[in-house]
Order: C-alpha cells, then sequence, then structure tokens
C-alpha cells in the first residue's frame, strides 16, 4: 500500500500543496491558492489605512485559507485516503515575521489593532525598516559582535530583529500587546499542530541565532531600545527545534480544515529555498545548489565552521541536520535579464519575435548563439541591484564597458548573462578559498528550465558540471520530504532526511560540462571581470557610491 | 543693384549649390544634385570590379555634372542675371583624393583605367589604408618626426599620404600613370578656372603641409617606400596657395557648363567644415565653433602656435587667413543617439511615439526632461566610436555606470547626450590649459536645430555661452562667402573674409546659458567623468583595449 506526504510551500503571492509518494518522490497531486489579499504594499484590506513606500504586508488569514483550500483539492485530485497520507512539511518565505497574542491569534484579527498597519504579517520584502537594520549594524560593529562575520558583516532590513525594532519604534502599543513575535512558518505550524515550534533555520539566517551562542545577549537588545533588551524572553523562545523534526500532530481543528486525518505528523516548519537543498539530492559537503530565479540563492553544506566573506550566513543544522548550511546570494538573476528586455530591446526585434511566434527571450538567445564568446567584446558588472555575494553592498550599481556602434541587443543580453555567471564563479571560488569545498553544482528554480543557453555558459565560465533537479517544484517536495521524516520509519516514512533525499530526490539526465574551448576564452574574459569587480568593488574606485548620493540628493 | 555669390558644397552623396545675396548673405536659391554613383563602395560602376571591405570611392564625372545641373538651376530659380554673380567659392569633404594626368584628366575616365579600383576617387570614408597609416605613424615616430605633434601624434588612415601610398603599394602602374595627385577640391577649381591650385586648409589638415615647415622631407617619404621620395616634387607641389585667394577666373568652357559668365572669380577651394567658421561669424580668436552632425568637429583660431593634446591638427592659414587654426573632434556624437534609438529603445517607447505622432527621439527628449541633473544616477563615456580628442584612440570603447533595475531609456539616452558634452568640455579646458583662449562657443550642423534641450545640456556642462549659426547651410554659405573674397572690393565683393563676415555671417538671437542649479549639479558628475576618462583612456586599466583583442580574436 502506497503511502504519501505533502508538502505545503507559502510563496509571495500563493500558497501551494503538492501531494507526493513516499517511495519516490512521484508528484501525485497539486492545488495552488491565490492568497486573497496577495502582498498588501498601498493600503491595508477594506479601505484601510494607507502604508508609506517599501511596506510590504500579508494577511495570515490567508494562510488559513491556502489550508483550507489546497489540502482538501489535492486530497480529492489524487483520490488517495487521507489514512495513507503520513506527513505533512511547509516552508515560507522569510523573514515574514507576526505579532500575535499569548494563544496564537494574530493581533491584525483583534478590531482594536485591525487598522494599524504594525498588526500584520510583515513580508520578507517589507523594506521600511532600513534605519533600523542600519542601526543593527552600526551597534554591533561598536559593540564587537562576533556574530556579525557569521552573515557577511551586515544584516538585512528584510529579517528578524530589524523588522521588530521598526515595530518597537514606531508604533510602541502594537509591540506591547505582542505576546509573542514570530515567523509566519512557525505560526503555521503552531496553527496545524497546537504547538509553538521555532525552526533552526529561520532563527539561524534571519534571527541572529546559533545553536552554540544563541541569540545575541540582552545589553546588545538593551543598546538598540531599552524596551527590547529581554525581547527573546519576553516575546521568543530560546528553545529552537532543529529542522528534520516533528513538530506535532496535526490538531483536530486543523483535521476539519484540511481533510486530512488527525495526528499526521507535521515538519518543523522550513524556509523556501533551504529546504529545496535536499530537494534537490544534496544532503551533504561539496555540491552548491543554486536556485536560479529572479535573484539566485546558493547553498552549500560543511562539516566544518568557516568564515566566509560576503555571505548571507551559515547556520548550524539551518539546511540539513549535522552540517553548517552556508548561503550566499546574488541579488539581480533573472531580474536583470527582465529589465533589459523591458527597457532595452528595440520594436525590431518584438516584431520579428511576434512575426516567428517567439517569445522575445527565444529570439534573443537565438541571436546571442551566433555569437562566439568573446565576439562581442563587452564585460558588464552583475550590479543592477547591488551586490549582496561577495561583496555584501546595495550600493553598488550596474556597469557595462565595450560598447561600440556595431554593439547589438544580444550582445548586451549575452554580456548581461555572462556577468552573472562570472559573479557565480567569484562566489564559488571565495568559498573554495575559504575552506568550503564545492566540486559540482546542482541548479533548481525557473531559470535552468527557461534557458538552456544560460547553463551552459554558466558551465563553460564557472568550468564545474552542473546539474538540474528534475522536480520543478524543488521547494514544496522538500517539504513533503520533511513531512516523511516527521512522520518516521515506523509508519512508511523515513529515519533521517538523507535516506528520503536518496529515494525522493531526483536529478535530470542532462550534465552541463564545460566545452574546453569557450573555457578557455572565457578565463580570459573572467580576469577582466574580476579586475573591474574590485577596482569598483573594493573601494579602490567610488564612482557607483558617488552617483547615488548625487542621485539621492536630486531625487530629495 | 544686387550683387550675388554661389557657394558650392560637396557632400558625401549629393553636390549642393546655394546662391546668395552678396550684401547680406540672405539665401536666394538652392539647388541639390544628387550624385548618380553616390558612395562606392562595393563594385565599380556597370558591373566593375569589385572592392574590398573599407574602401569608399566617388566618379569625378558626379562633380561636374553637379556644376552642370546646381548652377543653371540657381540661375533660374532665382531669376538673377549671371552678370550680377561676381563669384563662386566651393568647399568639398576632405580628404577626398585622386590620380590624374598633367591635363586633369582623370585615371577613371581612360578606358585603360576604368576597372582599376585604384584609378578612381579616394572619398575621405576609405578606410582600407589602416596599414599605410600604421606605417607612416611608426616611421614618423621612430625618425623623430616633428610634425607629429601638430595632429594629435598620430595621423588618420583617411589622410593623404596613407590614401597615396595604399596606391602605390597595391597598384603600382597607377601611381606612375598618375602625373598628379590631389584632392578633388582643388581638382574641381581646376576645372573651372583651368589653372591647378592647392589649397593651404586640404593641405595643412590632411597633407601634412605647414607654412613654415612644409611637407615631410623627401627621406622620410623613401623611408615609407622608395617610389614615394619625391612624391611632392613628381605629383603634387610646394606651391599652397592660402584660403581667402582667387584662384582665378571662370573658363568659357565651365561657362557653358554653368551658365555663369566666363571670367567670373572663382575662390580657392576650402573644406566644407572649416568654411564653416567664418560662416558662424567666427573669424577671430576666442570663441570656438562646434560643427555638430554624426560626429563632432570643433575649431577655433589663436593668433599663437600651440602644441594641444590630442588635437586633429593645427594649420596656420588653415581655416582664416592670418591665424592659426585648431581642429579638434569626437568621433561619435549624433550617431550615439542614433544608435541608442535604433538598438535600445523597447517597442513600448515606440508605440507611445506613434500614437502620439512624434518621433522617437522627441518622446526620448520630452521623458529625459522630467529628470533633474544627477537623478538617473548614471555616468557614460562616450567613446562608442573611440575617442579622437584629446585621446586619440580609436580603440576606446563605450562605458555606462550606474544602471539599476529602475534605469529608464530616457536615462540613458540623457546620460549619452551628457557623455558627449563632458567630452566636449575636456576638449575646451584642453586647448585653454595650452594657451588657446576660448569664452564663448557657436553650434552650427543639424544637431542645434533638432534638439534645444541638447544644447542646454552643454551649457550646463561647459558653463561657457553657446550661440548658434543663423545658416542651416553654414558650409555653402562659407564658399559663397570665399567667392566675394576672391571677387573683391572692385565689382561688389570683399576685401577680406573678415568684412564678408562682418555682414553675411549670422546668428540666431538665442544665446543657451547655463542654468546655474544644473551647472552645479553637473560639475559632480563631470569630475566623475574626468576621473573615469582619465583611468580608462590614459592606461591606468586596459580592459578596453583587453576586450577588443579578445573581440578580434573571437572574429578572427
Amino acid at each position: 500500500m502506497s503511502k504519501y506526504t505533502i508538502g505545503l510551500d507559502f510563496g509571495t503571492e500563493s500558497g501551494r500543496a503538492m501531494l507526493v509518494d513516499v517511495a519516490d518522490g512521484r508528484e501525485v497531486a497539486t492545488a495552488v491558492y491565490p492568497y486573497s489579499h496577495a502582498v498588501i504594499d498601498e493600503r491595508l484590506p477594506d479601505g484601510g489605512a494607507r502604508l508609506e513606500p517599501d511596506w510590504a504586508l500579508q494577511d495570515p488569514q490567508d494562510y488559513i485559507r491556502t489550508l483550507q483550500d489546497t489540502l482538501p483539492a489535492v486530497l480529492r485530485k489524487s483520490g488517495v485516503d487521507p489514512v495513507d497520507v503520513i506527513g505533512l512539511g511547509i516552508d515560507f518565505t522569510a523573514c515574514t515575521m507576526m505579532p500575535v497574542k499569548a494563544d496564537g491569534t494574530p493581533l491584525c484579527v483583534l478590531p482594536e489593532y485591525r487598522d494599524r498597519p504594525h498588526a500584520w504579517v510583515k513580508l520578507w520584502k517589507h523594506h521600511a525598516a532600513q534605519p533600523e537594520a542600519d542601526q543593527i549594524n552600526a551597534t554591533a560593529r561598536k559593540m564587537g559582535e562576533a556574530w556579525l562575520d557569521r552573515y557577511g558583516g551586515k544584516i538585512s532590513s528584510e529579517w528578524f530583529f530589524a523588522k521588530t525594532l521598526q515595530i518597537l519604534n514606531e508604533d510602541p502599543a502594537i509591540y506591547e500587546a505582542a505576546d509573542r513575535l514570530l515567523e509566519a512558518a512557525d505560526w503555521v505550524v503552531w496553527q496545524l499542530t497546537g504547538v509553538e515550534t521555532r525552526n533552526s533555520c529561520t532563527a539561524g539566517y534571519k534571527a541572529i541565532w546559533s545553536k552554540r551562542e544563541g541569540f545575541p545577549h540582552p545589553e546588545f537588545f538593551a543598546a538598540l531600545h531599552p524596551k527590547l533588551a529581554n525581547v527573546v524572553d519576553e516575546k521568543m523562545t530560546h528553545q529552537i527545534t532543529p529542522i528534520g523534526q516533528r513538530a506535532g500532530g496535526l490538531t483536530q481543528q486543523a483535521a476539519a480544515w484540511t481533510g486530512l486525518k488527525s495526528g499526521t505528523a507535521v515538519a518543523v516548519a522550513n524556509v523556501d529555498a533551504h529546504v529545496a537543498v535536499p530537494a534537490a539530492t544534496v544532503t551533504g559537503p561539496g555540491r552548491m545548489v543554486m536556485i536560479m530565479g529572479t535573484s539566485t540563492c546558493d547553498m552549500v553544506l560543511s562539516t566544518e565552521e568557516h568564515i566566509v566573506p560576503g555571505m548571507c550566513g551559515y547556520v548550524e543544522d539551518g539546511i540539513v541536520p549535522g552540517y553548517f548550511g552556508y548561503e550566499a546570494g546574488q541579488s539581480c538573476v533573472g531580474d536583470h535579464f527582465a529589465w533589459f528586455v523591458d527597457n532595452c530591446v528595440p520594436a525590431a526585434y518584438q516584431q520579428e519575435a511576434d512575426q516567428r511566434g517567439l517569445d522575445i527571450f527565444q529570439l534573443l538567445e537565438e541571436k546571442m548563439l551566433q555569437l562566439k564568446v568573446g565576439e562581442s567584446g563587452l564585460v558588464a558588472l552583475d550590479w543592477w541591484n547591488g551586490n549582496r555575494s561577495v561583496l555584501v553592498d546595495v550600493d553598488l550599481t550596474g556597469l557595462l564597458i565595450g560598447a561600440t556602434l556595431a554593439t547589438r541587443p544580444e550582445e548586451i543580453y549575452r554580456a548581461l548573462i555572462e556577468a552573472t555567471a562570472y559573479g557565480k564563479r567569484i562566489i564559488i571560488e571565495t568559498f573554495q578559498k575559504s575552506g568550503v569545498a564545492i566540486h559540482e553544482l546542482v541548479a533548481c528554480g525557473g531559470l535552468p528550465e527557461k534557458s538552456k543557453p544560460l547553463m551552459q555558459i554558466y558551465a563553460d565560465v564557472i568550468g564545474l558540471p552542473i546539474r538540474v533537479s528534475a522536480s520543478r517544484q524543488t521547494s514544496a517536495l522538500g517539504s513533503a520530504m520533511f513531512g516523511a521524516v516527521a512522520a518516521g520509519k515506523a509508519v512508511g516514512g523515513y529515519g533521517s532526511i538523507y535516506e528520503a533525499a536518496q529515494l525522493m530526490a531526483h536529478l535530470n539526465d542532462e550534465v552541463y560540462t564545460a566545452i574546453p574551448e569557450n573555457q578557455a576564452a572565457y578565463e580570459k574574459l573572467y580576469n577582466l571581470y574580476v579586475l573591474l569587480h574590485d577596482y569598483f568593488g573594493r573601494g579602490d574606485n567610488d564612482v557607483m557610491k558617488r552617483l547615488k548620493a548625487i542621485r539621492a540628493e536630486a531625487r530629495r
């Protein structure tokens, strides 16, 4: 008798449930629920308060509706008996955090707080806490906080304590009213199991927690704001659960919402990017996972702790239990190509694409493939959205060098793709130099599917073999795998994520390897990229920053 | 009784005659003759020999047909009595040179040479003599030729002796058969007057001649090729006539061609760019003329001889007799904006322009004017076609820095315009530092008419007042003015080009002056431009050259 497990992937615009066969990870049924309030970035629902720029909120009731909608749907579609669904795992965008009462009730559902923006869920891309992030970084540097090095020297405005401090600064009454502050991921698990847990992944990557040192000490928090001193004791917990654990069993209420049996195992929550790693077959050192979409997230495991310059962070038990999980990132990849297509592709190309029934990316790729490596004479720095790894500098900007009157759009397009590949190579070499081994790459996300030429360019530039995850929904698959682990061997699941990955995660047969001729040509171009990267990125030339300052002044 | 004079302007695709009133320069009638063979760059006429890449030839009979067509036409259109036409001046593209027999017969009209490419007129933009130019430059450097400094350290493949040496190298029989080698400008004057003259403008700017030192010495020519040693004595002349002189009177044959009276004064020939200077009212020091089109030519007069780095050349009596005429240039101006529109403006903008009945330049300008100075955060180096002044380096390429995902096409467009203005300011400051005074700019050519915002940006960046020539045909007007000077005061003309300019040349009333707020903001951006200009242009960073080398290798 087959057993099944469900992965629930909470994204930015919608939530997705995927029911998979425990034996082999086969995707049996999928259902998607588009959030009724999606991203709240102009005004609160029902004509509520207007929001400032850079705000991005969500409605936690959309998460409950996702459970109520998608779980019955996958059961119905698949015809699977709920008795045979042994586990459930969830992953989430992060840091997506919220204030709730002691019983888990979100403040924003209470009438007295409903029109207070800070009562709602702050979505990962809420960027209004930059002043707070700046204060946290400055204070940490001043106080010599060792944890800063774990995050490439800088924490982001997207992260937990920046958002928390913003609540306290801007609406102290909400901060007071919040009995608990937690990741939406953990809150959903709480709603499913009745048990409040905190997962090691978000705690480590977004809330400055580490297994060995815990959270920053109260003196640090007090230096940020006197009322923040005991935030962990008062509104969080020091008890962090490693991923791969069982959070609890489905409550009767949650069973009624979802159509699943009460008591069904629910895994500790996870982050959408990180949960993709085992789903891409990676549960040990040496193979880096690249989640390639609008931006790119790179993850690699190591048995050892290393300080690697310019990462997003490293967390023990953060990706797979038993390993240090290292995360790096490129902030402008798919977004880069979309920007180019929206802003720089001439009408004649659009016409040609329309006439030939191609999409514009296909046409650009076709033209780009006519070019030999180096033929365009162009090199770009892929900093249109700053640089995350390895420079950790949002004030860096894009650069294109080598244009002539003969330069064609497909040459620029290719140069932008190549720039992201050079940037990737710098990340990989930085890991390697710091002692984190990488000998193969595994790609997942939207881009590898969309563009084989892009994958070949990456292989040619980087010189390592690249394989591609077989699943198009690696996050949901990864969550389903953690669900099977939470269920355990006794009921037909797995004893560990390693075992689950061996049977449930798969790669495509295709391997991208460097074409020697191209690799040799790219070697020269990469050297030029590195030269420009270091010159503009490491402080010798501050033109980008001076331009940003002039720009800010002009816009004032 | 009014007197009239005619300017004949021989361009790249057509010749133009303009009949003007001697009293005030008023344009009475104009006629244009499109050359029947235009630019010959694929094969010789009548299915003749195929040409190599970079060749560009013309048919001298097109020049005669221009005389036969346009001069009768302006007489007819104006109703002016030929008796009242007192003078005729001509200007030409340069260096546009040709081999002829002793009597002036072009070799290419002789049946035995008709299918030999080297027998034809080499148009200014014939670029196939680059190896010869390289040899000339290398030899001159090796032999320590002082004249190299007069040309910014490098002579161009477009110039007279590069083209001459190419004939000798590739078709020595044609070189032998050529009794005379001369500028097409001087050849047309010869056809009109029966007198062979050589004008000081082309001799100085294109044939390495100077009033004080003459041509390079025979030893130099011999070092290039033994048979070239006495090229000046054998096929040219040491007798160079300053511009502003009368070459002769119209022959009876020329009178029959044109409908003018025989004996009508004909001025010594001139170059289209240089003759525009007095037509733009400039006949003395301190005011620089900018001829702004696809590329830009900058000219300024001085009473003194100065070595100015990176000019195209300086020639005594080269622009206006009695002064040193300095020429500088930017190789990518209007071409730059056209490249951008052809390659980088998205379909949505084209649609908007079409719907609103604007041309795409108008739309871009409208959007660009919404931006404050510095608001785009962009700076470009305007080297899409290399850099003529002041770096004299064709291997430099374009650079754009500061792009973000929010960068819009009009921001890039504005940055490209600004880059040409920064480049202009460097030229002006280089002149000033070298002792050549400039306190006002006078613009002519196509661009000032097309784009007032561009002119304002130039004023804001440069900080000098800019005025615009009233005539749209400054070259033809300038030639007409020299025609009036050749005729002389006695018959109703002028005693000098200074007098002619005072009455015949006019400026528009409008003066572009810097808006103080913009000027202050541009000061900061210009400093960043200079920093990048010097870093990439003066040898500290050779990425552009290495990219060009990689590109050349890829294309091999």
